[in-house]
Parts: C-alpha cells; sequence; structure tokens
C-alpha cells in the first residue's frame, strides 16, 4: 500500500485553482530556445491567473546541484533531483516548466515514471550547427576551444527523445511559431481541473 | 550584482494571491510534534485561501535525498538540499512548512542566510523523555536497542536553538494550544503581500 504522501491532496488543489498540474520538460541542446520558451510560456500563464513556475538548470545548478559536475554520473544525478524537485511543485498544485539540456534518455524516462501522466516532454530541436552559430553564452566557442569538457553536442552525446509530447522545431520555424504551439499545449493538457 | 533569478518576481505573485511567502521551519527531537503540527498549520491555511505546502522529511527522504544516509555529513547535505528546495517553493510563492529534525545549528543557520527575513524558525521543544515516551513509530526503542545508529537525542545530538522565532512547548502545553500559537504566528508573519 501507498502511503499517504499529502495531507492536502492534489486533486483538492487543482479544483481550487481551476487547473491541473504537471510538468513541461523541455529537452534539447544549449542554445536551442529552452530558456525563452519557459520564460514565455510562464509569463503567459502567470498573467492567464494560472499557477506556473519555471525551474532552470542555470539557477538550481548554482543551489541544489551546486556540488555535482558535468560527468556522465554527476549528469544522472543532477537530473534525478531536478526531476525530484519538479514532482514536489507538481504536487503543490503547480504547473512546471523545465529548462534542461537533459541529454540522456534514461534520465528522462525516469522522470516519466516518476510523473506518470503529469510528464510532457517537449522536444526543442535545433540542429546542432544552427545552435553553435547562436551560442549565446559563448560556451559552444569555449567548447570547440576544449576550456569545457563534457559539452551536449560537442564532446559528449544529446539523446533525441523517441516520442515527445511535442516537437517545437525552433531551428526551422519563428520562435514565435513555437511558443504559441506550446502555449496552446499547455491550456489543452492543463484545462480545468475537476 | 546579483543575476535576475526569475521572470516573475515573488512579490507579483504575492500581490496575485494576497498574502507574502516565506518558511516555517519546525525543529526539534522525533517525537516532538513537528508533523502534527506542520499539517495542522496547513490545513487550516488551505482552507483560508492561502498558498501553503508542507514538507516532510520522511517524504523527501525516499526521493531528493534518498541517496543519504544518517551520518553527520550526509545529515549536513540533507539539509542543505531540503533548503534549497523551500527556498524554490519560497520563490514560487508558497508558505513552506517544513517538519525535519534538522538538529544542527549550522545547517538551520545555513538556511536562515538563504532566505533571510523569509525564514522562521520555530523550535518545537519536548523533553527527550517525553518525545521517547510516545514514541509514536517505535523509532526510540529500536534507537535503545542499538538497530538505529545516529538517532537524534541517543547516538546524534541535538543541537537547541538560541534564538528561535518562535518556541512551542508541545512537552509541556496542550497540542491544540501550541497549534493554535503557530497559526497566530503564520498569519501576522505572512500577512498581506503587497
Amino acid at each position: 500500500m501507498k502511503k499517504q504522501l499529502y495531507n492536502i491532496a492534489p486533486k483538492a488543489r487543482w479544483i481550487r485553482q481551476g487547473h491541473k498540474s504537471g510538468v513541461l520538460w523541455l529537452t534539447g541542446l544549449s542554445g536551442a530556445g529552452k530558456s525563452a520558451l519557459a520564460v514565455g510560456l510562464e509569463r503567459f500563464l502567470f498573467d492567464k491567473g494560472m499557477r506556473v513556475f519555471a525551474l532552470d538548470g542555470d539557477n538550481l545548478r548554482h543551489g541544489l546541484t551546486g556540488d555535482l559536475g558535468f560527468s556522465h554520473k554527476d549528469r544522472h544525478e543532477n537530473i534525478r533531483r531536478l526531476a525530484e524537485v519538479a514532482a514536489a511543485f507538481v504536487d503543490s498544485g503547480f504547473i512546471v516548466v523545465t529548462a534542461f539540456i537533459s541529454p540522456f534518455r534514461v534520465d528522462r524516462d525516469n522522470a516519466r515514471r516518476k510523473l506518470g501522466g503529469q510528464f510532457h516532454e517537449i522536444f526543442v530541436k535545433a540542429d546542432l550547427n544552427v545552435c553553435e552559430e547562436r551560442d549565446p553564452k559563448g560556451l559552444y566557442a569555449r567548447a570547440r576551444a576544449g576550456e569545457i569538457k563534457n559539452f551536449t553536442g560537442i564532446s559528449s552525446p544529446y539523446e533525441e527523445p523517441y516520442c515527445p509530447e511535442l516537437i517545437l522545431n525552433t531551428g526551422e520555424e519563428e520562435f514565435e511559431s513555437s511558443l504559441a504551439r506550446l502555449l496552446d499545449y499547455a491550456l489543452i493538457a492543463f484545462a480545468d481541473g475537476s
């Protein structure tokens, strides 16, 4: 028998707020546009009166996972912890938007297993050459110069999702189009709560 | 310059919901009544329409900190991660009620440093003999029998807070009185949001 984890059932929170909770798990290369999409979505849903919170890999790297590096082992542990935090937010009623590269299938699949139907995998898809050309943080240049090791796409693999709930081709379509499709997806996925 | 961490300022969330966010950090021996107080407070504030979430050490031990044991080093790391999660919830607008033994001053002080004025240390105070007599989970008996090592109060120290925001003498007063004082404290601490 599963232990009763919560004093207040997540569904009671949904009814209160008028919408469901869940995770929009954005995955893709650095520079693919994950953070910009997460931020745009958070603002839109917040302005509609919904409960939404964006979790950004860059921010949490300084705290919760600040003890971890970028080896494969540490990357697995990084995503494991972030998925646990996302799950806690989901249990509290939030729509969580995560913007983590999360390069390994096994880690994303573990998050999916933990969250069940509340996990929505969104593949933010742009070719490596597009991302490298954008290089908003100058990281690709440093990775090519050998200054950053284990950099996804350059010296560490990115495993594309087999069956994501949504693909946003940010390398081919306008950012606004990708964002609009993400917004539509979110409104339908979390509609109602009763 | 501190990086802008959030797209939506916590204060915008406070104004939306009509109250501030912060952490009520309950600390005390096993059996002192932390979880019961946290659950009672969560229910009361939720029913008042407030955004509140109880984080329980027992639950999170299975997930986020499931890789940790009960050595001093692991206990420090345990509280460090839990404080990071609490901080993320505070940034999302929640009143967080934590029910962790959190036996070491240095760990609680680190949480306070991280959260600043949003950290409220609540000492749930009951003598060891009272807690041991209650022994709701049978843990003290097992610790005395040597089956559990590093058990707070028996084989691992508990460091009382020097200057907590509130002391609830659950060993001396009725549970309902302690809970009522905690509720009053919370309503004042998080009142308004503008």
